[in-house]
């Protein structure tokens, strides 16, 4: 606002599994940014990175991706779509990955945060500003309050309450995001498999009687730029099929990537969403 | 001790699921007690308690349940063997059980040892002793110290560390009591799947390069007549199958199941299981 001559930087992503990374480029694109994408081999998926500008690039390849960010004219960059954490051994580090990699350490792989924190950090110091996907997609970023016909009732909040309480010790400890709870009892709790991984297993689990909740909450001072919860219209098909009632997650915090799709299968399956204020 | 003419009582050994409800009888015959066992309909093995005087009864059916042990003589009571934590609906209660049901509050549906906890308080108040399996099977209560040829080196150290911090706060929140963590990084998490489930996830999740460990610890403050975890030489060959180095537990409080049988698994597949002191 204050320099009106600067023009938007071009955006760099850098793009893991999912749909997400192509809907980042195109609301970069619908604000006029110019994008360039790397896709993060094994992970990122052909088709959604097709219509983009892009290379493909292993994680370990860190002086490539670096090297083709800047070639692009990149300075901010986004980091989004899942990535399942490497090994030391498949990371296969080039020789600028290795001295990256000495850099962040290996205790950053203890934990996603530790990892994706470090990512940032070296970034920053490679003289990118890394900026979160919320930022770039702000319609997708979640409301607070209920967004469905449904309302959770009171034993919906009552699951609600513990798994906010489960989610939060999780989180803090830096193992996962997301739990799901039916009847007071905790059915599954998220470590790197993954939300629908664990829907599918809660739904092998689940009890006869009232349909139990998903609560997905982003870590205790997590980093917004990394990784934040994201909930899609097949996270809640697949919490529907497991029998669930509905899903809760910290409003602001959390992706809703494609919201009027995330909406109409909530209410065709009679489900609640609800936006969890994270100030009360 | 001080009175000498007092004979060793009935053992009455309410029974979920797997072999240990035939151990605990035979160890207390054993010790020259007699044993009644009330197989619960749906989680006991018939062919466990076939050569057991026995009756099998619904979890619901707690006024049958109490009656027959009463009729047997039995004042000290063992409650042995998964048993899935039953809905509402599931549990079609009796008319004591129904009164028990009020007693035991639907509060203490929302954990394990909430329920378990009310259970053992009822069958106090009914008149009956409540005992650990640990006190019957004084053998097969877990050791400190490494128990197997393969010693822990230091990455185990690491990731038994990292899965202690993680199965306590997972069991102050009544959650689950175990985890598996590789490199560092925190693969399955255990709510109500069961140990032998969340090895198998385990096993898929698995990274490469060197493999990780299962840590099963009791919950903090769990009564020990409830629930102690327990492994098994099944538990030690499905640890092998996920890749696995090694298992730590709480000595003193873990059920070692088949100790030998254990142990020779363990050392077939060059793990480690490691009895961890709770003083230290």
């Amino acid at each position: 606002m204050k320099n009106q001559a600067e023009m938007p930087r071009r955006l760099g992503i850098i793009a893991g599994g999912g749909p997400l990374p192509a809907r980042v480029a195109a609301a970069a694109r619908a604000a006029g940014r110019g994008v360039f994408i790397i896709g993060l081999e094994g992970f990122a998926d052909p088709s959604v990175l097709a219509p983009w500008p892009h290379e493909v690039r292993r994680l370990g390849a860190a002086s490539r991706i670096i090297a083709a960010l800047r070639e692009h004219g990149c300075q901010d960059i986004v980091m989004i779509g899942p990535v399942r954490r490497p090994s030391l051994l498949d990371l296969r580090p080039d020789a600028e990955g290795a001295k990256l990699l000495a850099r962040i350490g290996r205790a950053a792989f203890a934990g996603d945060d530790g990892l994706l924190a470090a990512v940032i950090r070296v970034l920053t110091e490679e003289g990118f500003r890394v900026v979160g996907a919320h930022e770039i997609m702000r319609e997708a970023v979640a409301p607070a309050g209920v967004l469905t016909k449904a309302v959770p009732d009171a034993q919906a909040m009552t699951d609600i309450n513990r798994g906010v309480q489960v989610a939060r010790l999780l989180g803090s400890a830096d193992v996962g995001q997301g739990c799901v709870v039916q009847q007071g009892l905790v059915l599954a709790v998220e470590a790197i498999e993954g939300t629908d991984a664990m829907l599918a297993r809660a739904g092998a689990l689940r009890r006869d009687g009232i349909g139990g909740v998903l609560v997905k909450l982003a870590k205790p001072g997590q980093d917004k730029r990394a990784d934040l919860p994201t909930i899609g219209p097949e996270t809640v098909r697949n919490a529907a099929a497991a029998g669930l009632r509905g899903l809760a997650f910290e409003a602001k915090a959390t992706i809703l990537a494609e919201r009027e799709a995330c909406l109409t299968a909530a209410n065709a399956a009679g489900m609640f969403l609800l936006g969890l204020d994270p100030e009360t």
